[in-house]
């Protein structure tokens, strides 16, 4: 199975051809956030080291958030053109999830969060089971403080990854079991564990309406919602009302 | 400090632009061994996404064999050639033990190998110290059975990376202690650790003079030290006598 998957969702742009379980080609730059410039152009280059045409792929896998509304955009949107264009599948990752798979230790306890700021993150709680990160506590977008005292709960080493290092000092006093201490790298979101996991598995039912995992509400969305408290719990119908 | 890691020393092609322990910007290819032909100017294209210049460098960190021939002469060249013109730091670093370092386990036991035909192999043993892959059994050209039967005077887990899987049954009938089930990315040289690796390292004093880690004689140099029995321990020598 030819496996083309991006992940825009945070500061670095990833992009990764995989043929099954193998890696032809992935790219990943952190320095800027020209997402929307570079990305098309990466995919072309990247498919074209694998000596491989858009039309050979058979699937898109996407990192679908949390992250930047923007970044996420991107990705998502051209994820969505490509597998509607191409009439391939479409896989949505966990952002989240995908930083959690940087941790190859069976059984793990794994915690990838993104700064929110205002000490809020983007979190969630993965364990590893047979290599593949499984959600124990959702993705949310939450305080800080919350969501470590749900992880201490656990009352077992966790692996903190990701804005981790913003949040050092109350992660060191409030989680007591020893937290294993991280390499750089494991940070960065490898995104040929992305097409990995996005390999094993359901393919989006319809690619058309498939909308990225924001977590939380934009400005507009929230300001809308204010205006129109009838429809608060309808958060699909902003896009299409407006 | 500003780094440029390149890894050609097997089938993949892989660069990387550090600052500090921050990953600019990285690049992986593992389809074709056009090597040669693609590792200059993708470090042109690193360099320049990273907003870099070369003369913004400040240390070069080649992944200096063992893996082939060709493939290390094209990395260590190039990146003797880039020291020395921009008159900055070399670094060399084991390709096993860069293999090594994806294990971020702190005192796990990692044997990287890689297939060198005929049930031979280039291995070594490595013991993660502080994050870092330390020697334990010198990396070596040497039998499979023979590299398994020192490994397993160990009885410990080890993590087996790289060619593993052309030798699995060998592995699993051989070492008795369980070896952890790893996803396949791990077998991917990360070339974002040769430039953590090689950022804590001593740099090369005389870089003109530097030569790979080949861990085993050119068929040339084999059928010239045959001729020339008196030079057999002079290994140095081949090049300049020819």
């Amino acid at each position: 199975m030819k496996i083309l998957a991006i992940d825009t969702s945070n500061r670095p742009l990833s992009v990764a051809v995989l043929d099954d379980s193998m890696v032809l080609a992935a790219i990943t730059v952190t320095v800027h956030q020209k997402h929307a410039e570079y990305l098309l152009p990466e995919i072309e280059r990247l498919l074209e080291m694998a000596d491989l045409k858009p039309t050979d792929l058979d699937r898109v896998v996407v990192a679908a958030g949390p992250g930047s509304y923007t970044g996420i955009r991107i990705a998502v949107t051209t994820a969505k053109t490509l597998a509607s264009t191409l009439d391939i599948e479409l896989v949505a990752v966990s952002s989240l999830a995908t930083l959690a798979a940087n941790v190859p230790v069976e059984g793990a306890l794994v915690a990838p969060l993104f700064d929110a700021r205002n000490q809020n993150v983007f979190a969630g709680l993965y364990r590893i089971k047979d290599g593949v990160p499984t959600a124990v506590i959702a993705d949310a977008h939450t305080n800080i403080t919350h969501f470590l005292e749900a992880v201490t709960e656990y009352a077992e080493p966790v692996w903190f990854l990701g804005d981790a290092s913003h949040f050092a000092d109350l992660i060191n006093t409030t989680v007591s079991a020893a937290t294993p201490k991280i390499s750089p790298w494991l940070n960065l979101p490898q995104v040929a564990t992305i097409g990995l996991l996005g390999q094993e598995m359901t393919p989006v039912t319809d690619v058309d309406r498939f909308v990225p995992n924001y977590l939380r509400l934009t400005q507009a969305e929230a300001e809308w919602q204010a205006k129109n408290p009838n429809n608060k719990k309808d958060n699909d119908s902003y896009v299409e009302k407006i």
